[in-house]
């Protein structure tokens, strides 16, 4: 696959940068926000993913002759604005939310600051990342909420694009998922990965019992066999008869998991296999797995719900013009902008953010500043430097976006982490001239 | 990106490699087959795409160095495993339905013949891109059905994967849809593009006048202009004045679209603009789209529910063994095999499809044979090579997907093209031993 990022891109980000160019008006300083309106319906938070992502994109969006080559031969744009291109790098600056904070509506979760020329270019990549993997990191947040200490896998890439998946993976590590099946995802972010033996496996074999030796042979006691190819309680016989009290675990994929899972406790038991666990996978999302919470379950696998975003498959942010100059150069300044479209209109001008906490450390308000904040003892200020006159800063490990995302659920009040559908977890206090004491 | 396809892969595969290389089982002949158990709920039909791209990545699934290293590295796989896929190359069959054909539960979308060891391996990123574009192409065509004779335009990049962006827009494409506004697909592809212009740049402008001189000069009279930015009689009054009744296209992506399309008509007639276009986006899915119908509108743009599956945003195709022969070698009879696990039972056996067609050449069966069928005159058989030896045999240019979808959809029983909710539109008939006679 192509390295350049650049046509991953909707045609009308260039034919308004070649009207722009033309105009006179592209040399413009402008300021491009992304937030949500609204989380989707019933969500209680949402979760940042993808700003990682997004960086590496920023430093690949570069014009080369085979995007020149498509763009002027296909008459999309004219030879002015192909010259403009072929020397194209972002050189504005970029901050925002942290990858694993949570957001609200309106939280101004990316600024792109720069010319309009060079911020808008980025408007369709932009949105397409953050908003795959924030809605996948939000449907993970919601499933780790459900599993409490128990491991999640991720498993759903069969279940959606082949790239996607890569980056479902690691933005369910990010929300607190714990391994990922994908093996790209482990090598190009470091996820830990997993995987054993699927139905294939064991009827491929003469028998199960030949099948489970064979797995025993190849990876060992501490391996997790599938037990639902035929029959379940005689699936687990046999594999306790083959590796004793030292097999890892077993798997369920099918039928009445909670029954199950407790049926094959009291059998493993029985036969002595106290420290077996019980992995159960099968269409499990976060209401499927807060239903297993009683049942003796060590480990959900989860797939389909995962990668298609648990119902809400994508974040549905916009990049949005919220402020931009008069005229051309670095010293003009910047005046607020907005729209007024029937049910789409925008607030005017560069936001900032903060995530106001009560005396007991519990997060209570979401306020959003037009223009800089003054913050109290116990605001915290959710905007982060990304992109400093076109250098990436804001790269991080993903361990530190994982670390931050437990953190920032742990500091949102309880109702947050109920999983029924309700309002956002925190009101979004829109400020026009800096927040009100705390 | 990496260019090689093989970590796009669930890592049970490989490890259900090893053990069964090291069983002696890795070379026993298997029939592995793709097929959906149910349509997602409500829907009538749904349509094969992804194929062409299949058939690139079964191409790019090499293990190079840097896989390989990651294999070892991690302990994922052991040295006699990674020399085995260093020299991995799929030398096997492929037959499916070929893309923009339609399918039903259990029509055997694809068939992958091989050895257990070089066909187990092809499962995830088969399944990822089937099911994604599969996905796509069943919303996009009930879109398609409809808009009726209105052309659509693709533009939900900014809402799905940067990367599952460019195959939407192709699966749609091969579902009815005219054009996209994604550049890297019409690259990639020779999807047709189009794009013109955003809120922001009519807000970048000292006024909206500004704005649509800007545009207008640069792309002439042709173009469409977007005219809900701030009030639109405001907006069509002044297009019309700057281009006259040359204006290609006015775009309103707000509020209520049937209303607003009857004023702006009526007002674009009264100003002597009858042949420009009036064009709507925003938040449309199919039902929006036939709501529509009666409104003056001449296309339609589709964003967010088009790439998310305007519900479905998977197809949920599985991959199963359903035959394999009991010894390695070519020779060896292949033996059905079929799981029994509960909710999840396959059926074993080579499965061979036809559509079975009435005297008014109507489709009214979907009939699957476990072995060859026996096809009557009006029935058509739906299987095509796509692989043969391990050779491509099945690309075709993204015209004929489309021709072919038209076709078929024409095909079908005028309940399929309904949109409400309903049961799949044709029954399938499983048959062990050939079809009955049509």
């Amino acid at each position: 696959m192509e390295t350049s990022t650049a046509l991953l891109t909707d045609q009308y980000e260039l034919t308004m940068l070649q009207a722009a160019l033309r105009a006179g008006t592209a040399e413009r300083r402008a300021v491009f926000e992304v937030f949500a309106r609204s989380l989707p319906a019933g969500r209680r938070y949402g979760v940042v993913a993808g700003t990682g992502r997004l960086l590496d994109a920023i430093a690949d969006f570069r014009f080369g002759t085979d995007e020149l080559d498509f763009l002027t031969g296909n008459g999309i744009v004219d030879e002015p604005t192909a010259k403009w291109l072929s020397s194209y790098r972002f050189t504005g600056d970029v901050y925002g939310y942290p990858e694993g904070e949570c957001y609200f509506p309106n939280s101004p979760i990316l600024s792109v600051e720069g010319t309009f020329a060079e911020a808008v270019l980025l408007e369709t990549v932009a949105l397409s990342i953050l908003n795959y993997d924030s809605a996948i990191a939000s449907a993970a947040s919601r499933m780790a909420v459900a599993a409490g200490n128990r491991p999640l896998i991720e498993m759903g890439s069969r279940r959606t694009h082949e790239r996607a998946a890569v980056s479902a993976a690691r933005a369910a590590h990010i929300a607190g998922f714990a391994t990922t099946s994908n093996l790209a995802a482990g090598r190009a972010y470091g996820v830990p990965t997993g995987g054993t033996a699927a139905h294939a496996f064991t009827m491929l074999h003469d028998s199960e019992r030949h099948a489970f030796e064979a797995q025993l042979a190849s990876l060992g006691d501490a391996t997790t066999l599938l037990v639902d190819t035929y029959d379940v309680e005689r699936a687990v016989k046999t594999a306790v008869e083959l590796a004793g009290p030292a097999l890892g675990a077993v798997r369920i994929d099918s039928g009445d998991l909670g029954d199950l899972a407790r049926r094959v406790r009291a059998q493993l038991d029985a036969l002595g296999a106290r420290e077996t666990r019980i992995i159960v996978t099968g269409d499990l999302d976060e209401h499927g797995i807060a239903a297993l919470a009683a049942a003796p379950v060590d480990g959900y696998g989860v797939g389909t719900s995962l990668v298609t975003g648990s119902g809400a498959p994508t974040a549905s942010l916009v990049y949005k013009l919220v402020a931009r100059a008069d005229r051309p150069g670095p010293d003009a300044p910047l005046r607020p902008v907005a729209k007024r479209s029937t049910g789409k209109p925008t607030i005017g001008g560069r936001k900032r953010a903060l995530r106001r906490l009560d005396v007991h450390g519990v997060a209570c308000a979401e306020v959003v500043t037009v223009g800089e904040p003054a913050p109290g003892v116990r605001d915290r200020l959710l905007q982060v430097p990304l992109v400093r006159g076109g250098e990436i800063v804001g790269r991080e490990p993903l361990t530190a976006a994982r670390a931050r995302h437990r953190a920032v659920v742990a500091e949102l009040p309880p109702q947050a982490r109920q999983l029924s559908r309700g309002e956002p977890a925190l009101p979004t206090e829109i400020v026009a001239d800096g927040p009100q004491g705390a």
